[in-house]
């Protein structure tokens, strides 16, 4: 990682990290405590890597790279900040820590949890709202956003990728299903990212197609990557127990694959994906970012 | 209640209720599951008020008696379950009966259960972007219908509510906050549910304010008189147990002021609101049903 591509990284991060807390309303006394579980999560830190993606293909497209869109690009963090939330509670995964800090239900009574998820399911879709009411962005901007990113949570996206997790828990399943498993449960969210950046910077459908493909070799080199950590990475590196997949008897890339295949497909996958940004200009900054996702260590 | 007024309800909540299960899609094999629990919950009937109500308003101001908005009309019914499948959920209310039918989470796992509440706040505003994409509303009205519709689920709106009542438990609220949990918790969606009626029909902002205020007479005598039936009902009528909230400690109008009282309460706010509808032409239907919610025995 060169300086320049590092310290851009960090204070987009930052912007995002410092933002996500304001978006959510603690002013009301009597509702405080579901935002202050909301905000706990939200704090927990994580790379922003979907609200950075929507930026670069915002900034990419339309050439802009101040953050008037700022709001729009958290969305996706506060949809994928509802999921871990979910995903975290006793029915769920039933995990105790997330990022190196307990869980939001450890913290919090686990309905103000479940309820703190809910709050920010809904959120992302007043603020897509309030931006075009405002005059920010075109009513039809608006739509389209509504549109792709509620596509990407529901059922053919993210929750249902969660159904698959869940019910395939403890069973051997194809490599058919872990990919629709992975595409849903990872995939819809990053790829959803990079297309309402796309939608913000009025792209065409040829920049929308090439979006989404690099989409969906950025978000299973992702999930492999994720899937690698889980056995030679470290409680210390990722926030959380290590090996838990294997104790789970989830099945993994890694699981049928090996390590050492799973990491020549990861890099493959990263190559394709950088290649297919050739076709936009100013890309450097997200060939980089690309490239250091699959030597990540959390 | 006349016949000509309960045909015509009958026949709208049918439609209404024909429609929901259809809006949920378990055409993947993966993730039917979650689907299945989604359209269970559906499925269990209720009133379809808050439907019914967004109909009217749309009908009494546009004159178009058409369903051509049914699925939006569907939207506040998809949400109303979502917060009824969550609210019934072990950390929450661990309520086992719903409509006198098991609830959600005892048929299905629990995780399910939540991921189908997940999945139904989300589906309302993936219909309502789909409605403009597909040129059957402006985006502009798409655009109001999702910040009308997420402002009322949020932390101002029903979650808020939900939040309020669990800090709620066991303690002596005040008549103040008593009134801003039941607003948010009740209120918020049958208001809702009038004003996105008046979107839909591109009512002028004094048919906006006064739908507003009719939902907030109705909303307030539809929860006393929830709370009524608490205690005078039964469990045959209402299709879950009778006191449970004297058994919970919950602070209710009846609690405050007694069953008599309460009862004279929720007249004359019925009263108010049939008032209100006085300014709309093509009333009759509603202010019947504005009356009707007052005798109701479920």
């Amino acid at each position: 990682m060169n300086d320049t591509f590092s310290n851009k990284l960090n204070e987009l991060s930052q912007k995002v990290s410092e933002r996500l807390p304001e978006l959510v309303d603690d002013t009301n006394f009597l509702t405080a405590e579901v935002s202050k579980a909301a905000i706990y999560s939200l704090n927990a830190g994580g790379k922003r890597l979907r609200p950075v993606l929507m930026q670069q293909f915002y900034q990419m497209i339309s050439g802009d790279d101040s953050l008037s869109m700022l709001d729009i690009f958290c969305t996706i963090e506060l949809i994928h900040t509802f999921s871990l939330i979910h995903d975290d509670l006793p029915c769920m995964d039933n995990d105790d820590f997330r990022r190196g800090k307990p869980s939001c239900h450890k913290v919090f009574p686990e309905a103000i949890a479940l309820l703190a998820g809910d709050q920010l399911n809904t959120l992302p879709f007043e603020i897509i709202s309030d931006y075009a009411l405002k005059g920010k962005i075109s009513y039809q901007a608006s739509v389209k956003l509504c549109n792709v990113l509620s596509r990407a949570v529901g059922v053919s996206g993210m929750i249902g990728g969660q159904v698959i997790d869940m019910m395939s828990e403890g069973k051997q399943i194809s490599l058919e299903t872990l990919n629709e498993l992975q595409a849903k449960k990872t995939g819809a969210l990053i790829a959803a990212a990079c297309e309402m950046g796309c939608v913000l910077a009025n792209a065409d459908s040829e920049q929308i197609e090439n979006a989404r493909k690099y989409a969906q070799k950025l978000g299973l080199a992702f999930q492999i990557r994720d899937d690698i950590l889980d056995v030679i990475g470290s409680f210390e590196e990722l926030g959380k127990p290590i090996g838990s997949d294997k104790e789970q008897s989830k099945s993994t890339y890694v699981s049928i694959f090996g390590v050492e295949e799973s990491n020549e497909i990861c890099r493959k996958l990263t190559d394709e994906a950088v290649e297919i940004l050739e076709s936009f200009e100013n890309n450097e900054f997200l060939k980089e970012l690309t490239l250091s996702l699959l030597s990540r260590k959390n």
